[in-house]
């Protein structure tokens, strides 16, 4: 009997996309390096499907159908080099291996390139949608060697989740480009959970709503325009209570830990030079959550305003700005995550299709909502649109929220209550729509200190300020007329 | 005739720091790869000065004094290397060379270790202060081969600049801990020019004050806890007429541009997991300021608040307001720096001397300001703050201005000003004091999709919720018990 794919790694995420395949009517061999838990899968979890096991990569290859297909869902970094090399010397030319792993895509793009020239096709596979996702359909977003697509777009597209009766599976783009726009969607994710942490925590503080009511606003939420799982399982959350009918959630160490996805946003940010802040702040909220001793001896001795127990008096108009200033910022962070892999694009050299990508997300994955298939539509109506708040839909939905967002900022900020990422939110969407900025005084600063030399206005251009031209301005009347080619600021 | 110290490269930088040297005495030899410009140097600026040429590299090294003391004053990057590589055979045991360029400190690191087995000893010295700096006393951060120290002391605490009658130069720590401190200087640099930025942008656009009275209103700060030469400039700035005696800053155009440092700051706050939200914003507000063209697009469909005309009735209280945002933005930035810097230590393994930074920072440099006496100060009387907030000079300081500080954010909120700085260091503030913040939701997402288990509030523990373990709970009543470990949010 010969498998479809092989699949290599039998952590939770690598078992759960197996069954996955075998309800789908694929056959899969399953591989593990502790091969006792190959052995267990098959006697339990796998029995009486489509699933055979290896005791070894020479077994594993030998029992697939040509050109091969193996799918590594193991630890990313070395491990993954490791397992590709054991299986280089088994494989033939036109074979397939797929990295279903959170690989970074640098170093997919190295894999893709060594691997190519040896002639395997190699893709990086984002996979989200945690154990369940992989079970019952996760989202994809496959990217390497386009000549793998063809091979394994069936299978791929099978076991993906369904949004509005499509795969939420689709070729990404070459090289690196599916772990890339993986990557991003895991800081559109950091970015989604600190809102939604931010709305309870004002609800909790400012409002001192119970966490029933709480719940019920996050549940009254998943019917409008924030639908999404996160809002879904916030709800969940909220209502489940420990042992002693005390809510659990309350109970759990205010500690965020990250596994650095979120972070390689923010870098990949930094270095492309794209203003994506909502997922920075929401990066770093993670790391002040982590200063817990900090915060409690501070806690003690900063004090803060004081909030009145009845400063809500109209629960129903308060709820309504917050969700407008959730569903605001949520916009404001797609348009950012958006924006980056439009840079990304550009700067890499890749050639990806927009209205996949919102797709991909629109089902199966973490960030799943039906917001996304908002975003589907824009890029579907415009692939070329340079921005998501050029868009009619998106343009009215953040004009129309801005009262209530607004109000909801000046609320927390009058009353202490931290909201990094609503705030930033704003800040980017005030900024984005000034026509002038102060980098005027900034880029005079530049040119005073270090003779950085600034540019004129094409309205203020004249014969001493031509336009298109790097002028330095003598500012103190002393000191040279160099301009600067070392010092850097 | 033997040379104190040899300087190699002789851009504007470079040429400064000879000349400020031969003022103090020192005999220097100066070297540039365009031999032509050396001979131009000893022709001019140099001319009756205790200045001497070198046509090569030979030529160089057999004109100092033993041990050699070589500095580079070249682009960051490859041509250190190279011009190190061309050194190497013509020096000796105990040879010292000092690297004055903007280096990144993880290259500092390296070269560091390369030459300390070669028994070179190689100094990575940070140097601020602008051209003006350089000529008339920078402030000099070095750090790297201990032994180095003793024999560059005299030179670099000379010629550097003096606050209070202390040179701003100490020694800071090993390998690469001068090149990382400056790179934080110049990451609080930015934030220091935003946040001004972010004032003129607040009198100009709410206060609608003209060029005039916003000049005034710094030139009143800077004799106040603002006292600073970055406020000092931007009121020589505001103040500095073009040709047909309209201000030249309202001429410039908008948008910033940036050589990296800022950036570097922030990719390694990112890294080391510290909140230094402010600099990121910073350094994300001058990416968006680039995008003019997409912002000049958005200002024509994307709405927001008018302003009144006579929105601010008593403009002293806006002005006062704003000082106090101002500087308690500051007093956020500084303390998330100096987090930055001590968790630097921890992670390095640098034993930093703090109090000796703040003094460095105090004169000569671009951030030189009389709030950096109070943190010499506050360090001072206790080398192990562990944040600039516990000390009382600065909690007082912050707790007292954030009436203003957030009555200007409400303001700015309200009516579409743009204020990412402020905005991120009033969160963080809120945050630091918060003893609970709502990262437990986030926990509980976290553990939810992804099985990545939670731990349990000390005052919430028990037989099921046990103290200090990883813990997982079946939040839907499906799925399985075990706790993920490849898939990573």
């Amino acid at each position: 009997m010969s498998a479809d794919i092989g699949l290599i790694g039998l952590a939770v995420m690598g078992q759960n996309l197996i069954l996955n395949m075998a309800d789908h009517g694929f056959t899969v061999c399953a591989y593990n390096r502790t091969v006792s838990k190959v052995d267990h899968f098959l006697a339990n979890e796998a029995k009486g499907k489509s699933i055979i096991g290896a005791h070894s990569i020479v077994d594993l290859v030998s029992k697939l159908k040509r050109p091969r297909k193996v799918m590594l869902l193991v630890k990313a970094g070395k491990p993954v080099d490791y397992i590709i090399d054991e299986l280089l010397p088994h494989l033939e030319k036109g074979d397939i291996i797929i990295d279903g792993g959170n690989s970074h895509f640098p170093d997919t793009n190295r894999r893709y390139e060594e691997l190519e020239k040896k002639g395997i096709l190699f893709v990086g596979s984002g996979v989200s949608g945690g154990e369940d996702g992989a079970r019952l359909g996760p989202s994809l977003m496959p990217g390497g060697s386009p000549a793998a697509w063809p091979e394994i777009k069936d299978i791929f597209q099978s076991i993906s989740a369904k949004a509005d009766g499509e795969p939420c599976c689709d070729w990404v783009g070459p090289a690196g480009a599916g772990h890339y726009v993986k990557m991003v969607h895991n800081g559109i994710e950091y970015g989604d959970m600190q809102l939604i942490c931010e709305a309870y925590d004002i609800m909790k503080r400012v409002g001192r709503f119970s966490d029933k009511e709480i719940g019920d606003v996050f549940a009254k939420w998943n019917n409008g325009v924030l639908d999404s799982f996160l809002v879904e399982i916030t709800r969940d959350i909220l209502r489940f209570n420990d042992v002693d009918g005390k809510p659990l959630v309350e109970k759990i160490m205010d500690k965020a830990g990250q596994k650095g996805t979120g972070k390689w946003t923010a870098i990949n940010a930094l270095d492309l030079g794209m203003p994506v802040t909502l997922i920075g702040e929401a990066v770093f909220s993670r790391c002040l959550s982590a200063l817990k001793d900090d915060r409690v001896r501070a806690s003690k001795v900063l004090t803060g305003p004081t909030i009145p127990a009845d400063l809500i008096k109209d629960k129903e108009q308060f709820v309504n700005d917050l969700e407008q200033a959730l569903y605001a910022s949520k916009i404001i962070s797609y348009c950012q995550g958006f924006m980056l892999i439009r840079e990304a694009a550009k700067t890499y050299g890749w050639e990806l299709n927009f209205p996949s990508i919102a797709l991909m997300w629109r089902g199966g994955c973490i960030i799943r909502s039906v917001f996304l298939g908002e975003i589907t539509k824009a890029y579907r109506s415009n692939p070329a649109l340079e921005n998501l708040l050029f868009d009619d839909f998106f343009k009215n939905a953040v004009v129309k929220a801005q009262s209530g967002w607004r109000k909801t900022i000046a609320l927390t900020t009058t009353y202490g209550i931290p909201t990094p990422a609503f705030s930033t939110a704003l800040a980017f969407y005030d900024g984005y729509r000034s026509e002038r900025l102060p980098a005027n005084l900034l880029q005079a600063q530049r040119d005073y200190f270090g003779a950085h030399t600034f540019r004129v206005l094409p309205e203020c251009a004249s014969a001493n300020l031509p336009l298109g031209e790097d002028i330095h301005t003598n500012w103190t009347g002393h000191g040279g007329d160099v301009s600067s080619s070392t010092y850097q600021a």
